[in-house]
């Protein structure tokens, strides 16, 4: 059987009359397939006004506590959605996920689907019906309400998807696709048709929002494609998959930016073993990510050490390294948030002569200073000042050409 | 092991700030017990509010999905007191119905218990938790949503109190207890000590709506004391039992009114059998309850019928009526929605000579013309005009010297 699964996020259910948008078209895709299962997310704001109500009697609630709770957001939209298509004469049924018989590891707030016994839905969609799964929840061996973490509607689609053996997984958002660059920086950029799983991890990595890794992760794994559209028209949006036509490889797909960026530079480090490991495991105990690291070796068996970590955990990190400084025998520490990180994405980017040379030539002829790199096989990241971040997206998008897609 | 079972209506956790005064309570009985089992409704309106966006995409929602949506109100109450309770130090976990093995038929929107499995609980209460369970909701054999209708969460909470052998069975509301008469209308009212069952249910039956007579019918049952209670202060309430104080029996209890009445008179229809049934079974059919029902018989062989009904299904009844006295050759009928119930309570007082005289000379003697007469084994009803209410439930309480309790 041909099984389609549909993902509708939080803004594309935020309204009633959003709601009966998404019902009609559920309806209308429904003669493209044998069956739909349709994941929701919890309405428009739901989830952030239930985290602030528990924050008013707990400060710091316990996680289990906060699953029931959270849970309830996607709870209240399958059934929403199920009668809307109700009324207009569509058969549906609701389930938790619970009932869709998600099951996830016992860490909750951020647990992992471990396993999906689809039984219940199975025999739903061979009565004819269409499927609505409460998004971003499970449950836990003890039958415990577990939600997903960042992401966890899309993961739950994704990971639907692969146990129904579905065509494929259509994540409807609010905007057009993934573009190729933020339209609100670049009003000329486009969704990018087509793009494979390892360029879209990156992407996300280095800034663009519209799906997390976590969900792309397991399209990679079990190779189903994932369709990114909007919601509110019918562009073609941007298929993730494991084979962009092949014409389309070894190019740009796409520049993003961060800039929840930080850089802390630890001074005149001694150049001796065990120095990294004693600066980036306290930052790790304390769950600050480090991004790009740089070491300037000097002539005096001292060195500049710089890393990024997101200007939100600075604080936090401010905290630690003036001891760490201190315990390593370093001259201090110096931390700015002024700076942004700009990246270029693109399959086998780096055995295309001239992509990074564009990107640098690019920077320079804008007059815009570079204080990092940073560089896998389909990304090249530059750290750069951030109020020159909106003239470097710009150029760069310019410079590859990406309004010509 | 002696536990408590406490259940907390919506008023009682109306916000974060009531929800605090519920944990602090619970706190202060879990002295007095081994293990606390606490039932709680969903927050203030968040029923109604969740109904009326339901209507909003559905004008006639599936019962299922109601019951999926419905849900969501309690589910919500229920982890954020566990929070809270975890904010003063007090281990807590909170429970579905589903979790708490609440099983129940598969009528949706008016489910019944069939069966509670109280592992879950148990072993939450043999870890010292208290256990804070979703009221109103339950799960039918295919682990489908199911809500228990009006009156739900008293319900979950006494069926839960059965289940769990608890010592008694503990309803906190916004009122204090059960009153002599409604305080609103006689300010000198005081909270009932104790009331049997029998007593109760005819109180609710005729008026007084601090608890829905399923949860008192369940408590008869399995002989479960409920002591229901104010949320707001520490006095004493009303204990619902078996056998009052023996010195408190064979005396009026209290003085219930309704004014959600009307009454329609059929005329002068033809005294043959088969009436009864042609009349009262097209309204049963609609769902319609009658309440007194009252013949005069005429000396021509025809009689005038008198029966009354909820104010709120006149109009319904009226579509009916016409035709119905049409087809069984009556004149007519006459409606009217002026009138109201005033009702006196109390076990064995039809063998006690002399309560029914006073209610009949206590209204004569204010001036209040008595329209139709009921009795039972614990209550005598009578229907009056509906203006004269006020004055009708005052004289009584002061005949009856309910204020001298």
């Amino acid at each position: 059987m041909a099984y389609l699964v549909q993902k509708y996020g939080g803004s594309s259910v935020a309204t009633p009359s959003k709601i009966r948008g998404v019902a009609k078209r559920v309806q209308k895709s429904l003669c493209t397939c044998d069956g739909i299962v349709v994941v929701v997310s919890a309405m428009g704001d739901t989830t952030d006004e239930l985290i602030s109500l528990a924050h008013r009697l707990n400060d710091d609630p316990p996680s289990r506590e906060m699953d029931m709770l959270l849970s309830t957001g996607e709870t209240i939209t399958a059934p929403l959605l199920a009668m809307s298509l109700a009324a207009i004469g569509v058969d549906a049924v609701s389930l938790t996920g619970l009932q869709a018989g998600i099951r996830t590891s016992a860490s909750h707030r951020k647990a992992r689907i471990v396993d999906i016994i689809p039984e219940r839905i199975l025999e739903e969609l061979a009565r004819g019906r269409i499927v609505v799964v409460a998004g971003f929840q499970g449950a836990n061996e003890q039958l415990d309400i577990t939600t997903l973490g960042r992401g966890g509607s899309d993961t739950t689609a994704v990971a639907l998807a692969t146990a129904l053996r579905a065509e494929h997984c259509e994540i409807y958002t609010d905007v057009r696709g993934v573009f190729s660059a933020d339209p609100r920086i670049v009003p000329e950029a486009v969704p990018i048709p087509e793009i494979s799983y390892a360029e879209m991890l990156e992407f996300a990595a280095v800034g663009a929002k519209v799906m997390h890794p976590r969900a792309v992760e397991i399209g990679e794994a079990y190779d189903m494609p994932i369709w990114v559209r909007s919601s509110f028209d019918d562009s073609g949006g941007t298929i993730i998959c494991r084979h962009p036509k092949l014409e389309d490889r070894q190019k740009v797909r796409g520049i993003a930016h961060e800039t929840d960026v930080a850089k802390i530079t630890m001074l005149r480090v001694p150049d001796r073993p065990g120095i990294a490991a004693a600066i980036f495991g306290p930052l790790a105990e304390h769950h600050i990510n480090v991004d790009v690291i740089l070491q300037n070796v000097g002539h005096d068996g001292t060195t500049d050490l710089s890393f990024t970590i997101s200007a939100s955990d600075l604080r936090a990190a401010e905290k630690l390294v003036g001891d760490i400084a201190h315990s390593i025998g370093a001259d201090g520490y110096e931390a700015t948030s002024d700076i942004a990180k700009v990246s270029v994405v693109g399959t086998g980017m780096l055995n295309t002569p001239g992509i990074a040379a564009t990107m640098f030539r690019t920077l320079a002829d804008a007059g815009i200073n570079i204080t990092l790199i940073s560089t896998s096989e389909i990304r090249i990241t530059c750290i750069i000042d951030r109020e020159r971040v909106r003239d470097a997206v710009q150029a760069l998008h310019r410079a590859y050409e990406l309004d010509q897609l």
